[in-house]
């Protein structure tokens, strides 16, 4: 459990709204912490704001060897493949985690570097509609769920360091399988972008008159077709094989409903959708209790814990 | 133009959610009006309040009969034949509306009633989770969008007559032919029921693990599905005919969005979603002007109007 001052520090590559929202946290809970940036423009704000950052990735990398600090990629999955190069170079043996989103391809590039022995993939489910330094807060990520991943091999010292990170900046930790925690967003995050651009279509192609018309359930079954098409398709595109599967399964259900609706009826699909959304507004966050990393068997009783719902708190 | 008080008085048939708000309206900007419901507990409740409501139709009607009111419909739509007959025997010529919903469904039990020639058709673009009597309120359709009906052969005093009603109730009217109404509500507020059902299905079928993972474009890309399923079954099945031509039209986009995913892209479907999505932000109300209801083409130019969006108001 970390006490935080007395915790690792913490290294931040790359300060957007998630890295840099977590430099905030850390800092905020007492720990050491430290930034880089590429942009000269980033680091000046985050200076300026009273924080440690600096656009030397060699020099960040080589004080988080020194130090042993803990190292978070934060940086967009274009920039991972750079980033964990000069990681591979300057602080090989650090302990190491993500915000990146998909796990699966962040997980890839980290064993083509030679780095997954202290890498723990992380993703915290939080966010705002804006995004660079600015929107970032130390609050971000409070009570939101952050997920550590138990893969195969998993060091479970680095393991603790990184959901004490996670519950460091307010988040309660789910334990999932890089693949299982894609296929998960997959269903609850980038299938709800697909559905609602192809709503957002539907309404338009119906001209000024629909959406004119258009209330409650377009606005808010449109509301994340807003976010930046960019976004977007390095959300979809990187998890494509999970969403392709979700979507296939989504196409199917729609399938039937249209026959069914054809026949008269659209009975068995709102009977079934009200019942899963009750399990959802249902869904509760209990504690894992009875498991610490590196026990027997530890790896697979978190992965059941987390597929169960549960929660790693303090 | 209505004046509230010396416009004609009202006949609500029917105290839910939606009639039970039209009743308060009416009554609110001093209009004459009475109800009728055929629950005593209903008519108790409306009369507890201040009310006029009865349980007997054929005096509502009668009354509506003598005094030429303005008979509005606010029955679901399996009681709409049971209702229309006794205003066929009771109330043959006042003018009559509806506020039912899919517009087509309504004209065709009005014709087959024998009533159609003063009948103009409404939808008040408003509502809330709740229903009933209790739920409603005078100010529902503050700033709403109602849509009246201009059918081919519409009376254009009739017309007059129900647009005031909708403008005394605090909304602002869109014009559009029945069918083309029933079109345009499919693709925004049938359509994201169906969606918001298959997103919940996908959603559930990943487990507590997904469940748990889901945060704000799950909760809102699902929020109406936990409408209660007979309800959107009712909305669903009765504008059959409209909501298979957009959900075939929105199951061949998401294929093709599918089959683009598959080729590593989804930037197709984000940019034109995120265009359409800007759309209906961007989408304004400006007002009708020059057009009087009798005048030479008003039908066709009242239609026209109502597909550029445009709204009839005070």
């Amino acid at each position: 459990m970390s006490t935080a001052a007395s915790a690792p520090p913490v290294c931040v590559l790359g300060l957007g709204l998630i890295g840099g929202s977590v430099l905030r946290a850390a800092v905020a809970t007492g720990r050491s912490a430290w930034g880089y940036n590429r942009s000269p423009q980033v680091v000046g704000a985050a200076v300026a704001d009273g924080f440690d950052a600096s656009t030397d990735l060699t020099a960040a990398l080589t004080r988080a060897a020194d130090t042993d600090a803990l190292v978070v990629v934060a940086v967009p999955m274009p920039a991972v493949d750079t980033v964990l190069a000069a990681v591979a170079e300057h602080a090989p043996h650090v302990a190491l985690t993500d915000v990146v989103s998909v796990k699966k391809e962040v997980a890839a590039v980290v064993t083509a570097h030679g780095l997954s022995a202290r890498f723990v993939g992380g993703h915290p489910m939080a966010g705002t509609a804006e995004s660079g330094w600015s929107a970032g807060t130390a609050e971000l990520f409070r009570d939101a769920v952050w997920v550590v991943t138990v893969d195969d091999g998993t060091d479970p010292g680095v393991w603790q360091q990184v959901a004490d990170l996670a519950l460091d900046c307010g988040s309660v930790v789910v334990p999932a399988e890089s693949g299982e925690h894609d296929a998960a967003v997959a269903r609850i995050s980038h299938l709800p972008h697909v559905l609602a651009e192809a709503l957002a279509l539907s309404g338009a192609a119906g001209g000024d008159l629909a959406l004119g018309l258009a209330a409650g359930s377009f606005r808010d079954g449109t509301r994340v077709a807003a976010t930046a098409p960019a976004l977007v398709d390095a959300m979809c595109e990187g998890n494509a094989t999970a969403l392709l599967a979700t979507l296939d399964e989504t196409l199917e259900v729609l399938r039937i409903a249209r026959d069914q609706l054809a026949d008269g009826s659209t009975r068995d699909l709102t009977r079934a959708g009200h019942k899963a959304r009750r399990r959802y507004e249902q869904r509760e966050r209990r504690p894992i209790t009875g498991i610490a990393p590196g026990d027997e068997g530890w790896i697979e009783r978190l992965r059941d814990a987390g597929r169960r719902g549960q929660v790693w708190t303090r």
